[in-house]
């Protein structure tokens, strides 16, 4: 059994209100020094048998296409076989 | 200067409807053998220098209030100082 962890994160340049709220809150609750806090997405996916060839391919344009959005979102995706 | 990630996921009893969505779309667009999907958040925190002693028990125990929730969410918190 595969299992691939897809991480899904807003590009750089894309403003993330989510990720700042959480850095307001966090310094209010007394943690002192936060620079910056980005929120992402992560999808664990347990595939059945290994995952290589035609199925690795298939598995990574979708993470580009369906698990994120290419015009404002990053993602990196892992196997462990 | 630290970098903190912390991957917050549904425990493993609880529904995750939006992972099975997303199997059932995996599915759909011809990916065979998915057995299951979680979704879960991903928080990367940027410090200002090292994280120990209290502030690092302090970001442990506002992951486990604030950036989840524990009575149905799970947490790993990873720092790369």
């Amino acid at each position: 059994m595969a299992r691939v962890v897809v991480n899904v994160a807003l590009k750089p340049e894309i403003l993330d209100p989510q990720g700042r709220a959480v850095q307001g809150a966090l310094s209010r609750l007394g943690l002192s020094g936060v620079i910056d806090v980005r929120q992402g997405k992560q999808f664990i996916i347990e595939i059945d048998g290994e995952l290589e060839g035609d199925r690795a391919d298939l598995l990574e344009k979708l993470a580009g296409e369906l698990l994120s959005n290419p015009v404002i979102e990053d993602f990196t995706l892992t196997v462990e076989n």
